[in-house]
């Protein structure tokens, strides 16, 4: 009896088309990384279910995958690359020069509900900056975050800024600093459920006076600045913490890159450990997608694990929920999935020919296989051409005895006919791809 | 209280220095891959346990991490990257083009006792050819090995092959048939645990004259065509089988990359689902480290899923073994892990100029930071060293004034006194790198 060949509800397999293009845009992410001098690290998938979730003996996460070993222990598959990076951080402290600057592009697990753009296996792609309180680390993830969309060929986008410490400041200069978490929690909802619903919850939680003013300050008004000179003057005046945003804005003006990013006071971003700037991203075209790349500044993140002061800020881009969104605006046809040269079978007696033209042609710098059986060539072109190859070669009887190849360019139909190999190589290369990261 | 920051074990972190050294290695192996016409796909991590490890009530294998999802599903995390490429196979036949040619490299787990060169996560790189049975796909996969250890900078191995069927004909032939599956268990330690040993679990269970017949008709004797031709003979002569292994050899010799291929009748690789050739690669310089890169032909890889007959042939390099080798023979060092500019921090006012000027740079395709905090000048070349970083550039006052930069070789301690950005652009560019894959 057969087994039936299928996957986990909220998991995928990757065929090549998709997986090529996954894969490109990982490596355009690396090099941008890179380029801004930062290093990749790995963490294990697996790790002991305390360092992951915590001490404490409270009904597990039910979005985790935890379970024991064979060995009894108690263990779970990471959901998220930001702890097991505090993890990492509080471990390695002595072999790592500070301000450390890593990347991590990885899978993480979680056994959530699915919906569009969301998995239970998926891919987050992590950058952070340790070791700095400062305003150029700050500023320098929000621009490398607006690089690396525009290396991916994503230009239409926003970034959303804001500051949980201004916050904090206004919500303790109208007296309601205790309430603090319960109203970033009904703030965080305000793009889901709307004003209405929010200034709701914000009165039953506080007063309807409170609710009101709450409100008023999350509401964008105007430019960056004009919204920053706002909130400065809501939450009491000038302070460390505007001043901080204030400076990252001068450092956007002075290079340019300021349009994208708008001030909008009601991004507070959920979690518990953010303590300064905050940020998501959207892609203009599709809002109703989500932030697919949110982070913000940390100041305690490794707190659970060293004494040591690891003050931070990061940033994470969703890849799997960007893909899903790059797929339904057609932003993933840019990027090429295609080899440049297939060896047709013309006899098998050619064979081993045909490998060693394969073998010189690869010499050359460019992608080529041999097909490897004797079909009809109609079989052999569907085969090149399902498998998006750009050029053919073909080489019988006439081209054996002359040491020449036929070429033919599978989209336009064009031929060469009995051409020497350096000349077909000259003329593949000469095809210029307009593709993003040929 | 603090959570110690510990990993399990078997498990690894790994720092940039060496995570820099795999990723480059791995995208060597990607290019190589598409060179010969390879896609890559991608499964996921956790499958249904019975869809990894077939039906039946048996006790579940010690090695897989195997357990209950918060659904109640009976799942698994993937223990090679195989058996998912079998269920891939099968479930995605029709959106498929046969030969199917891919690659997948990515992490698997075992929980298997650790020791030099295994660990209980570890990066597998598998490659296939799915749809053909004959002499030219099996060469290409052969061709190809050589090709990635090649491309990798590793050039002093063996590939030690064999073929399953002559093994069997011969064992026809001398009436052992029915203990076939035996006989290659015991005989697949005979590099463990020597030709004696051997000869004894033999001879218990067979006989002592089939026990000396099957060590003879394993002991390799002369080149590989006297091997070749030794084996046909004991095996009774001619056959398709022996026919296969004359082909691929003439191949091989036809394009000059038969040395560093071996015919060893002793490997037979444990694993039942191996039909036709096998193979293993040894590093010459550290044979002890075992196999870093098998595989062989299976005929029948995806009957567990699919009536479809599959024939395919493939091969997997074990990445982290080979790290660790390659780490013990020094084979690391070839691999860049540096950065070739840094805008150090004269004082904290010129932050945006620095940014401007590391802006300009990346444009230009050179990896470029800004080093973010005022701190002595001391620290921060130490921070470049550290990071391995080739230039700093600094910005002070009479830099600003004329517009210009000191740029600073970090391990020559050449200096470029006030140059304008271009020219230092030009010279870092000019510092030419002999390390694999910069």
């Amino acid at each position: 009896m057969l087994i039936e060949p299928k996957v986990l509800k909220g998991f995928r397999d990757f065929l090549p088309e998709k997986e090529i293009k996954r894969k490109k845009i990982i490596k355009i992410l690396e090099k941008t990384f890179k380029n801004f001098g930062f290093q990749p690290i790995d963490t294990p998938a697996l790790e002991y279910r305390e360092v992951l979730l915590g001490k404490g003996g409270g009904e597990t996460d039910k979005q985790v995958y935890a379970f024991k070993d064979n060995g009894n222990r108690d263990v779970a598959l990471r959901f998220d690359l930001t702890v097991p990076f505090a993890r990492f951080m509080a471990a390695h402290l002595n072999d790592l020069t500070l301000p450390f600057k890593r990347f991590h592009i990885d899978k993480v697990w979680r056994g959530e509900n699915t919906q569009r753009g969301r998995y239970r296996e998926f891919i987050q792609c992590d950058f952070d900056i340790v070791g700095l309180d400062n305003a150029s680390a700050d500023f320098e993830i929000l621009q490398l975050m607006q690089a690396s969309f525009k290396a991916m060929g994503i230009t239409n986008i926003t970034v959303k800024i804001n500051h949980r410490g201004i916050f904090n400041d206004f919500l303790f200069y109208i007296n309601a600093s205790e309430k603090a978490v319960e109203v970033m929690r009904i703030v965080d909802k305000i793009a889901k459920i709307g004003k209405e619903k929010v200034t709701e919850s914000l009165s039953s939680l506080l007063n309807m006076e409170s609710a009101l003013k709450i409100v008023d300050f999350i509401e964008p008004s105007g430019t960056f600045k004009e919204t920053l000179d706002k909130i400065t003057f809501l939450s009491g005046g000038e302070s460390e913490n505007t001043e901080r945003v204030r400076t990252v804005y001068e450092y956007m003006k002075d290079l340019g890159i300021e349009s994208g990013f708008e001030l909008d006071p009601s991004i507070t971003r959920g979690l518990d450990y953010y303590t300064g700037i905050v940020y998501e991203t959207l892609l203009n075209d599709l809002p109703g997608l989500g932030s697919v790349c949110s982070g913000g500044r940390y100041n305690n993140l490794a707190s659970v694990y060293t004494k040591k002061d690891l003050p931070g800020v990061g940033s994470s881009i969703g890849l799997d929920r960007l893909l899903a969104g790059m797929e339904e605006l057609d932003l993933l046809q840019k990027y090429d999935t295609g080899f440049d040269l297939i060896i047709l079978n013309f006899e098998d007696s050619s064979i081993s020919h045909n490998h060693s033209i394969a073998a010189a042609v690869r010499e050359s710098g460019l992608s080529c296989e041999v097909y490897h059986s004797k079909k009809k060539l109609r079989t052999q072109f569907a085969y090149s051409e399902k498998k998006n190859i750009r050029f053919t070669i073909i080489c019988g009887p006439d081209e054996l005895e002359s040491d020449t190849v036929t070429l033919k360019n599978i989209s336009t139909r064009e031929n060469y006919n009995k051409i020497s190999l350096p000349e077909a190589i000259t003329i593949i290369k000469r095809f210029e791809d307009t593709k993003i990261d040929k």
